[in-house]
């Protein structure tokens, strides 16, 4: 099932440059990751914003709030969920 | 280039239901024929909604207007466009 | 799976008395076949406002958006979706 | 009666990651007690967000703000009650 | 049990005076009935607005619902209902 | 005259523990002294929140403004005042 | 006492043009009344807006509500009451 | 001095196609007529919406007002203005 | 030409009373002098907050906002800029 | 192609004076150098705050966001970008 998820990231001020660096390191395998894995099908930057707008397909919600809220960055994101059905003028 | 797209439709309750099935099978006929040209990549139903998260793929702007003011349906939207640029984590 | 329903219910001014009442009873109808299923599993009036608060458990987000779209006073609802996870600190 | 309540929590970025284990310990032992008393009717995880929506049955408001208010998280908690009624719609 | 009420009233265009008249008249009645049953504690006018802050003592939410919705000007109204706690500062 | 006014308490992380203690003390023998000289009429806790709606009684808006902005918990606190003016239909 | 207050003007369009030029005339005559009984201090346009923010100079808040309530546009505007204090570094 | 503006467009569905395509055809009329004068110095479309934003050189606010509250289509907009000053960083 | 501005203080909790102290005694000479100048025509206290409706009288934006940015309290403040235009039943 | 683009700055209380003034310099002599090279091609300050209204001249949305996310003092910044269309009415 389809989610479509806006993070955007907030990171604080007091956060060690190489903590940050390592984090966004994880956080960037981990979306290479889950890409591969046909989880994360979409990730486009919000021009000219620390944010994204991302679709998951994940079998069920626990699944994707499991995925969610072990980002490395989770803890400095805001994050708003929307499930996505079909549309019926959708083609393929 | 590729622009996020929010589309809330609210038809008028004044609106005839014959002209009404006209629009939305305009509509739809436009929908599809955007997407087979692949101009119009993603369209997914806000589940709950009579709304849409879509993604277009156009070469600039004027295009994404001209497009989008000409759905049948533009006169009884709400329309929010975000240009998307790449994700320094997208693979593909 | 749980979705938690916001639904706020705005019927228009000219909408003649005896189409009301019918769409009314229609809901009325569906509402309880829907939670004999076992599909509608909370129902709860907010406190002086033609609103409500609900848990819907159906297998996924396209079966979601069929039963709401389709509820009779569907055209003049304004409804929020949320996906509800499993909490970790939930018993039974 | 019963309360829709919306917590999300924010917990603080100097708060020691010992205490705040401590503090989540406690909350989840609170949570699990007044559960298994029928107070904390309901309990779900919003997906993607560290918050909930609850449903507490008790005899007062007064009760309810004695509850809330001495969760362990309460200092880092946004809540929003809500009082509901009885839908006439609703069966059981 | 205390509730804060704030009530916002939007007559509509096409109310006939006549009606209009009638409703504020019973609804006035109503609102004298239930302060001198001890139920709507407090009702004072919001300066400048066609709207009130109220106070009403009831047993349950079922019981304001009912109250509220009610109300002659009920289906003119925005209502905002909040739950009043004992303030442990509060004499008296 | 009377003013409706919500207080939203937000004490500062950083606030020693003696010193709120001290303060909370401070607020409430002030809140106890003004309520039994009629000037904070009405004082009631927002289920679930460090918040108040008050009622008070003052001779003008420079009394209003000096009893706010001297309370001892003045720099922590979001304040929303409204004039009320009586209701046509409250008695008494 | 003074008070701050916007108003905005939102004519409906079907009022038909002869008798919103005579509540505009009627409204029009009472504000250079009060002007000149020197209550309502201060009228501003607000620049691009069918708008104004006004000072009015009145002994109480029902004074204030009464003047407000009957200008003859009253039913087509939205107001904000906001009571103004001396400040402490105002001079004259 | 110049002034940014967002202008929304809202044209009420009651009006006659005739009317309105007069209308439009008076406020293009006018609005080359104000470019040409140099006092519209720019006027850009929102991609995906019925909206502008503009930038007006006038020599005062009176002048500003005058010139939005006389456009053909000013009953049917929504009109923000921000007064724009030099900036340290701004060439030429 | 007038403005109108409305100001919020926000002082950080970490700023040092003393210096806090000078900064507001500064604040309070300039916003003097300015209305000794007849620059700063109006400085109202809004009622229960740290917060002031303020009206100036300059030439044009530059030099309203060079006095607002170098006021000594200016980086703790929010502002709302609103330019004045003569209002048609203003009289004077 | 056209961005219009609102930057607000918020710089944190605890960035020591001299690196502030550092990325002031650069941010400044950025800005100079992209209006010098017609990338940045309007830049205006909202009177009376920290904050631009520009317009940005670039061929995609990579390079837009490339360029606002290197800017110095990105990090502090809050930025919402809006694609420009062409307007039917606007001549040159």
């Amino acid at each position: 099932m389809l989610y479509h998820v806006r993070m955007d990231v907030h990171p604080p001020r007091d956060l060690p440059q190489a903590e940050f660096d390592r984090l966004k390191a994880a956080e960037k395998a981990r979306a290479i990751e889950l890409q591969r894995d046909g989880v994360w099908r979409h990730l486009w930057r919000i021009a000219g914003a620390y944010a994204n707008f991302s679709v998951f397909d994940v079998p069920d919600h626990d699944t994707l709030h499991d995925i969610l809220s072990t980002l490395p960055l989770f803890p400095f994101m805001t994050i708003e969920v929307t499930p996505l059905a079909r549309h019926p003028s959708a083609i393929g």
